[in-house]
């Protein structure tokens, strides 16, 4: 009864809404129209060199969807058109007849088109991109729709507006009473021993037959079930002692299965299935933040930002995600699946869902249920002024509805924000825009049990910095060192593309080497991406390592000033836990090739060396060594600051952190440090070694902290060495002296 | 057509909501059950001495109000008791039975009694004090209702619970179709030239009449008409150029009148009348907040807190305002007017309505709009943590409801605010507590055009200190010198009631002389009030004029230093204009007789001498002094740095300011000033003076600052000074070195 018809689209472009389009190409849907369009006419990658230049008029011009209705299949009783998304205005049209105008990309739509036969003429108009100004072409453009601001140009994106049925769409037939929805909310006891579950089940009216709802726990047994009329309503059940869902490495994140069927008589007409985690979130104060502020005239304590889980405090780990291709068409389970392996592999348990991109796709929420990856979910606002103008208001309020009513089911959305550093000058909004005021009262009204905050960052936490060493020459091991905030939700090093290959892959031979303006360097935002010298900072490169001459060791270089840059940053703001409540890297992914970038993971999945320098970083228990600095000559003292740092749930045994310096072949004991227990999810801090540096004709110091109990938690740092050119000196320093 | 009849209650107490009070004494409407009790039973004044612990017993009874129905006047369609609140939960009843359960004494409600007869008996029955826990007796007890906290008892409060029908409750018959509301909104063009209305109008039922509205200017011409059915709706007109509402200092406050008259034929059946201020208010930034912060990692920008009407931003100047009774039901127009009068006098164009205090009376609100005093309008939230259970919220969302839809008709109320200091530890409240997000979704849903805080302080701002001198040594010239908030909006010193006189009549003989605790003192707040030595700070007043040995010099000291202290507060705070915003000293008024308080008025409306410090401090433009310190010897630099205030909307002329010592009979000139212009609403740093002071017997030391052209600005500062003890630093210092 239930029978689901594919449509074959084209898709054409037109100069007007009313102007029909000269040439139609094949369509996907899902997909985006610059992708037919290209293919249609055998463009080479847009990931190449400037390719995506030639995108650039498509944005700006009407694009038609047509689809020929096929003979349908006998037995439904009403025919609907269900469209999962369209970027970003519409028409939907049936021979020539408008059915709906629509606005957002993120409220899917279903229209009844019972009645209509098999030869008639379904289009979808999608409009030009929306634009609150005609130029330049920029994100401000973006500030009054809520369109990803993203695709209008940012660091690490090309201007590339996407337009068309970017999810899935789709005739089906289904009798006259069906479920329209079924929702488990729930509210979990403060002592977790039992979950209150209210089930909502929506019909298109009332039927004959009868709904049958149960939930099964994780090994398939049923441990609830109703019977009902086949009737819209509600009704409650209390599970006892369910089994949890747990953040990546704190637990199992348990996942229950509830499942809806609508009988006639025995045969299942239709059935609804979801996932259900039961689990508790709370954003709560860090131990001492009632203790500030203690002076008169005395302000507010600052904001909290600490996640408690299931009344556990949780630091959060993990990066900022950005969308995962430019074309979010394009996007499948499969574009999700090794990129939310990579970060479950990286001990990450939070990703910040930044607002400048899309909202995901289902099975990216299905994907981080079932890792136990949190998620920090933005509203599609960032770096812009959201004015709240009648019009925008009305299309934030429908997205944002939509946003939520299917977004409160996962387990793994932990955190509602409103967008991407709203409350700074770049943006200029405040706690008064109309906008951030509807936001906090959709999430209210929808669902209240989750947390909500208007911005990142807010008063305590902080963002940057950026690079692994500032123009004013501060290098990555002071930019934490110096600060106390109450979370680092953005920070980064660029760094390269995975390898020298991948870029020879995207940069044209003659622009390859060296690294320059004007190049596709430039405009795979190796160079002048954010700042002119970003985001490759060649010239450090050169500083630290010498001059290059090969693309190798610009790449060489590269990575290992992002992969200790971000270790050395996310150690620290471990060591700072628990004033400190979250490390969050810009940025894990990106949505295209870039030549440089601060993600960790090159488009579309290669991890870079970063990553697994921030996979080590982010293990639930390692040593740890605070470091001064990047470079050391002989003569200096070393004096690094030895810490165990632990995340994990569970206590740790008393134990011995050696410490060794590896000065090319030369391997030197340091310091045994016999420490006590570890508490669970708890640090400790040790000795600071103090060390003058001897002579040594190495290029690089390493010191290399062994766990003999623990070969998991041994951390190594790699950094420059260079030796002194002054004899005396070499001679004065030549033992250790510990 | 309309009758009020007035009712004669009696009232009683029992043990139990359904046992009959066994003794019935006469009862006013409005009013408070414990002042009908005390008349009825003799009791002397509630003000005097440790009479209110007679009280003490009535927060915890039952209390029930009776009238019997008189006959009614014939030609009423419907009979309707009307009752303007009750505090705080009560049952109203006919005959026995239970018409309504009501809780939460902001929201009005209308009964229909249509068939009630004389002899009929109608029944309040008030239930007692509502509160969290049983026992200790304190404000935590107000966590979980919306009755206000300070009741609960407050360092300048008593315990004493108040009771009863606090509003007007009258019979009325009315015609079954009459104007149950008329609403007139607005929106302000950005340039102010035009006034977008919406009239709403709301009828019990459609009648066969006709609505007609107008809308008359301030001279009482007709602006706009319009004439329609006598049924419910809404219709919109156009105002071009009205005159526009100013707050206090910055032009007339402008009130039009809205009058809609329901129309049988010619005969008027009813007619209401409301006044409408027009005036856009937003927070805005102050001009450098944008700027902050500048380093990595970055946190926000602070929120605004600047108010802008009418597209100018204002400097608000003025006071916390609490309940001027510590019995509601006494409060009239009367009560309010003297206060309102003195605030305006004292140029304060803002009023901080606290959360730990009852919303105003329909006067009060009135009487602020006529005087173009803006009001900061909190909800009854203070100084608790109010949990967010379902109870709770239901009655918060419906008080709240009721506050915003009655005052958001008042020009006069600017700012809305979740309550007092939640932010701070003795609260324990963030943003997450769903209270707050309740009413900023109130707040948004029904009064979207006027800004909403969570509370005082947010970041940026600052709450105290308050007092003259810390216990640490820190006086008041150093509070808000070494501090940079963006409003000031709590801040105080203490100081002793009006008058010596006064005291004699609230404390017992015995208990007069000295302050001390365990005496009248004590409950009247003037020792251990808030911490042990506060409010009157007896020793701070010793150590500066010498030991007391009459109540008259106690009183004086007293004065003086809460006169010299709020006067260097509140300047202070305007020489940081624009960074700060605002200074609001703790507090304007009382609600009983203290024997010491921070406010500048005793109860109830007896300016004390700081009241006059302060109107001076708050005159539009003057010249004033930022000082080192208080107490002054022979050989010091005296260093006072001078400045000319402008608060005006209008420019001033350049001039000369001179500055004059007076020590004892001999005054000194010593620096003519010849400033230049003053740009409106902007101040003039001058120079700073140093002067070695010379020897001298007086025990005071005078700065006098003239102003030859405007009398008006001139101010003085007096100052403790102590003559040298040492002869050669007298002999050294004999001249003046300017």
């Amino acid at each position: 009864m239930f029978t689901r018809t594919p449509l074959t689209w084209q898709v054409g472009h037109s100069a007007s809404l009313d102007a029909a389009p000269a040439v139609w190409v094949p369509a996907s849907v899902p997909g985006t129209v610059q992708v037919d369009w290209a293919r249609a006419h055998g463009w080479g990658s847009v990931q190449v060199g400037d390719n995506w230049r030639d995108y650039l008029w498509m944005e700006d011009v009407y694009w038609t969807y047509t689809a020929v209705l096929p003979e349908l299949a006998p037995g439904g009783e009403r025919l609907y058109f269900v469209c999962g998304g369209v970027d970003y205005a519409c028409e939907v049209r049936l021979n020539g007849r408008v059915l709906l105008a629509h606005e957002g990309m993120f409220s899917p739509f279903t229209l009844d088109l019972t009645g209509a036969a098999a030869g008639d003429v379904l289009a979808v108009v999608v409009f030009p991109a929306p634009k609150s100004r005609p130029e330049p072409a920029d994100r401000v453009q973006a500030n009054q729709s809520c369109k990803p601001a993203v695709s209008y140009g940012w660091d690490f994106h090309p201007r590339l507006l996407p337009l068309g049925i970017w999810e899935d769409a789709y005739l089906e037939s289904r009798p006259a009473s069906h479920l329209t929805d079924a929702e488990v909310r729930y509210t979990l006891a403060d002592d977790l021993t039992r979950a209150e579950i209210t089930v909502e089940l929506a019909m298109s009216q009332p039927g004959a037959g009868r709904l049958h709802w149960e939930l099964c726990d994780a090994a398939g047994t049923v441990v609830l079930a109703h019977d009902g009329p086949a009737e819209s309503g509600s009704y409650s059940a209390t599970l006892d002692a369910p089994e949890l869902w747990w953040p990546n490495g704190q637990g199992a994140p348990t996942l229950y299965t509830a499942r809806t069927t609508l009988l006639d008589g025995d045969a299942v007409v239709q059935r609804v299935e979801s996932k259900v985690g039961f689990r508790r979130v709370r954003l709560v104060m860090h131990p001492t933040a009632w203790d500030e502020p203690s002076d008169f005239p005395k302000t507010r304590s600052t904001p909290p930002i600490t996640l408690e889980i299931n009344n556990r405090r949780i630091f959060a780990k993990g990066a900022n995600w950005v969308s995962p291709d430019i074309f979010p068409g394009v996007i499948t389970a499969e574009t999700y699946r090794p990129l939310l392996d990579l970060a479950a592999a990286a001990h990450m348990n939070l990703l910040r869902l930044w607002g400048g991109a899309i909202i995901g796709k289902a099975a990216f929420y299905e994907g981080c249920d079932a890792r136990g990856i949190m998620l920090w979910q933005e509203f599609p606002l960032a770096c812009n002024r959201y004015e709240g103008t009648p019009a925008y208001l009305h299309v934030l309020d429908q997205e944002s509805r939509a946003i939520i009513t299917r977004l409160r089911r996962h387990a793994c959305v932990t955190l509602w924000c409103g967008g991407n550093e709203l409350f700074n000058v770049w943006s200029g909004m405040t706690e008064q825009d109309l906008a951030l005021r509807l936001l906090n009262r959709n999430c209210y009204d929808l669902d209240p049990g989750r947390p909500y905050i208007n911005t990142s960052p807010l008063m305590g936490m902080g963002h940057g910095h950026y690079v692994f060493r500032s123009a004013a020459g501060r290098e990555v091991y002071r930019i934490f060192a110096d600060a106390a905030c109450t979370a680092y939700t953005e920070f980064g090093c660029g760094g390269p593309a995975v390898s020298a290959d991948y870029l020879r892959e995207i940069i044209p031979p003659a622009d390859l080497f060296p690294p320059r303006l004007g190049t596709a360097w430039e405009t795979h935002h190796a160079v002048g991406a954010w700042e002119p010298n970003s985001h490759l900072l060649y010239d450090v490169i050169e500083d630290y390592f010498g001059p290059c001459t090969t693309l190798e060791e610009v790449v060489a270089g590269g990575h290992h000033l992002q992969a200790e840059g971000l270790k050395c940053l996310f150690e620290e703001a471990r060591r700072q836990k628990p004033r400190a409540a979250m490390a969050l890297n810009w940025c894990f992914n990106e949505p295209w090739a870039c030549a440089a970038n601060m993600s960790i993971v090159s488009w579309p999945a290669q991890p870079k060396p970063a990553y697994y320098a921030v996979a080590g970083a982010l293990r639930p228990v390692l040593a740890s060594a605070k470091l001064q600095k990047f470079r050391w000559r002989t003569g200096e003292t070393f004096a690094p600051e030895l810490w165990l740092l632990n995340d994990a749930p569970e206590a740790q045994l008393a134990g011995r952190v050696e410490a060794w310096l590896r000065l090319g072949d030369s391997e030197t004991f340091l310091l045994g440090w016999d420490h006590p227990a570890l508490p669970p999810n708890t640090n400790l801090a040790g000795p600071t070694l103090r060390v003058t540096l001897p002579d040594s004709p190495a290029d690089r110091l390493t010191l290399i902290l062994r766990v003999p109990d623990h070969p998991e938690w041994e951390s190594e740092y790699t950094l420059v060495f260079t030796p002194s050119a002054v004899p005396e000196a070499v001679e004065a320093t030549r033992r250790l002296n510990q």
